[in-house]
């Protein structure tokens, strides 16, 4: 494809995270001069042009923040799958259980239609596949990704081709199978399917299909930043003291840390500085064990553990996780299957929020920097929950069964002690 | 418990719907007079002060329709867990199938927090259960319910005992026990279990619990309104020319009828008629049974069949379905489990939504009644998908595996005949 986004947009070019060289907004995702990932560079005339009551004043969905974002600006062309707008739950009982003295809220991403933070990219991407031209839209995915992107391509009449490991989550495979795109199983981990993806994207037979996290992974990655601009407006026009989020590939992270600055340099909020804490699973920590070892390089792993849609060994924005997360003084830690299980539980007991395994992982992690004395309890703080219990039920399933069966009578309340 | 509801609000009383019989809005559900069932009456004058400009800049829930019910109307009151304002989607290439020439709707209630419109209901009851200060909250659930209330009472901090046959599908079971309240399994269906609830509900040991769907129950059915009231406003304050909606006790679609007559009573929307459908599955149809039949008493049946969040054999609100459907020149029909599985794929295929059994029979009826040319295909029409399809997953998980299993190989995607 060699097309270009030409609707108006504050969106001025590609640009290189590592040696700055600017191209045209088609894609494109490495640069042509030293191969490293491109993101959207904005004009920043044009996003200090968006007003609060601009905003306010949109829709009830991610595409309020269109003039922030790359692409959607004209309602028409959007993507519209009624994402984001999610709940910021204020979790009074699980900060204290933590001993946090400040406010803790969870953003709840599970409110989303297929249910995890997914939408936000795909409806992004999506959008920006159409207006560059592609007929059929593809991903590689840990199983969240495969969900929104083959209800997206079912919603708008777009074929599909989702690729997955094939020993995701059952609910995961089933709930991209229904929508009928085409769902390739692949007899590997991520980072194998990941590797095909690239390996396709190159040939002929796919020149006209949108890869939404390869070849047009900048459009796509913007989409995450609208889970900062949401907990942003919502907390009354101010950013958090810091905040939690889980850590696949690290892109979400830091488009959320991304999305604060973009929103003190364009005046929505007053300027004010914040902590970012990444967190992720033992079965698959190589960020995090990079933070730990005080490394800039993140060393592959293969991933094991239940939370599979964190399962990416090989993280394309790991470098840049560990950037922000140092620079703003805050941390990584991971934590264990059972640990992870506990931290789901916790979630659910004290805020009635079931999260999927990513979400125990977040929960888990806010837990241990607290006991260990890493993490800042005085600070208010924003817990990100990317995915639903639903989707990753087997998890837990062992130990949340009921109180007791009994008949139904009186007589079998009283012989459960429940009467 | 004998206090009574005295915040101010548009409800004036409990009202028999058999003998008219009015009482004080307490915490009763049975008519002393004749044991008809009550529901809320309102005052007239009241809902007539309602605008729409004051919904439109209330809160992005069903609390924006406070001012139609009987609880809520001061905010620090509510029970919010951000229910309601569920996305109506427009489904064209469903309508072209099915061969409307009017728009079809799906209102998508899998979009509420714990994924069915169970939110709605709940939320209202559990404002209902702290105004007349019941200090635990119980229910009777073939599982919607059940996941919704033991969500609902680990969010405000109340304790919850939940009560559901023991043969729920695994999600169900799991989503409720996962929120760490009570969990009663049921050697029996439904029918039992509600039996049961309503003995407990006469025990000294259940005197300061409140069972949403039994004593508080015409608190409770009020929340269904606002799957009426919600469509109304995202037409743009008009009614559709039909809705269908499952039927398991009946009371839902009684609901949406009563908020249309509300609305038009209250000048929110023009005065215009729309007929009401009702759907049931094939092992547990019995009010369609009794519509086929021209029966005004409808038979009890014991359950079978998927779509067990509709297995309610003794149905308590089947007589006034039965007078909404009739009433308004509508029908009901009946599927039989591969009919839901199909009306699950085509509701996913076509629109993206991934719906649970029930809203599997709710779109497979639709198809019927178009085949067997019961509906007007010209009259613009609302689809209600109650809930979510991870919730039975197991379902439809045999048909919806991926297109192939490969290596993650160009070679691979080629033998698969995929490139």
């Amino acid at each position: 494809m060699s097309a270009t986004i030409t609707a108006a947009s504050p969106a001025s070019a590609l640009v290189c995270r590592n040696c700055g060289a600017e191209f045209p907004l088609g894609p494109q995702h490495a640069c042509l001069e030293c191969w490293g990932p491109l993101e959207i560079g904005y004009d920043a005339d044009a996003l200090a042009r968006v007003s609060r009551e601009q905003i306010e004043s949109g829709s009830n969905s991610i595409w309020r923040y269109a003039g922030l974002l790359p692409v959607g600006q004209d309602p028409a062309t959007r993507v519209e799958s009624f994402t984001g707008m999610t709940p910021l739950i204020r979790a009074d009982e699980l900060a204290a259980e933590l001993g946090f003295t400040a406010p803790v809220w969870i953003k709840d991403d599970s409110a989303n239609p297929t249910h995890s933070f997914k939408d936000r990219v795909v409806s992004v991407a999506m959008t920006a596949a159409r207006e560059l031209g592609f007929r059929r839209i593809a991903c590689a995915s840990t199983g969240n990704l495969a969900n929104s992107v083959a209800a997206h391509a079912s919603r708008i009449g777009m074929p599909s081709i989702v690729f997955i490991p094939s020993d995701l989550e059952p609910a995961k495979i089933t709930q991209t199978a229904i929508y009928g795109g085409t769902l390739v199983g692949i007899d590997g981990n991520y980072d194998d399917v990941n590797r095909l993806c690239s390996e396709l994207g190159e040939t002929d037979e796919f020149e006209d299909t949108g890869f939404v996290n390869v070849n047009i992974r900048p459009y796509y990655a913007e989409g995450s930043k609208t889970l900062g601009f949401e907990v942003a407006e919502q907390l009354g026009w101010r950013l958090p003291g810091q905040y939690v989020a889980p850590m696949a590939s690290g892109s979400m992270l830091t488009k959320i840390n991304k999305s604060f600055k973009e929103l003190v340099a364009a005046g929505l909020v007053p300027s004010s500085s914040w902590k970012v804490y990444g967190a992720q699973s033992a079965g698959c920590s190589p960020i995090a064990t990079a933070f730990d070892a005080g490394h800039d390089v993140v060393q592959p792993v293969r991933p094991t553990g239940i939370a599979k849609s964190l399962n990416i060994g090989n993280p394309a924005d790991g470098p840049y996780a560990l950037d922000a997360v140092r620079a703003s003084g805050g941390a990584m830690a991971a934590v264990d299957d059972d640990e992870i299980r506990e931290g789901i539980r916790l979630l659910a007991r004290t805020t009635g929020v079931f999260a999927e395994t990513a979400g125990g992982v977040t929960v888990a992690v806010l837990a241990k920097l607290v006991k260990e004395g890493r993490i800042d309890t005085s600070l208010e703080t924003v817990v990100y929950n990317t995915g639903d219990g639903l989707k990753t039920v087997d998890a837990v399933s062992e130990g949340a069964r009921p109180t007791a069966v009994i008949k139904p009578t009186l007589k079998g309340m009283r012989e459960a002690g429940l009467l």
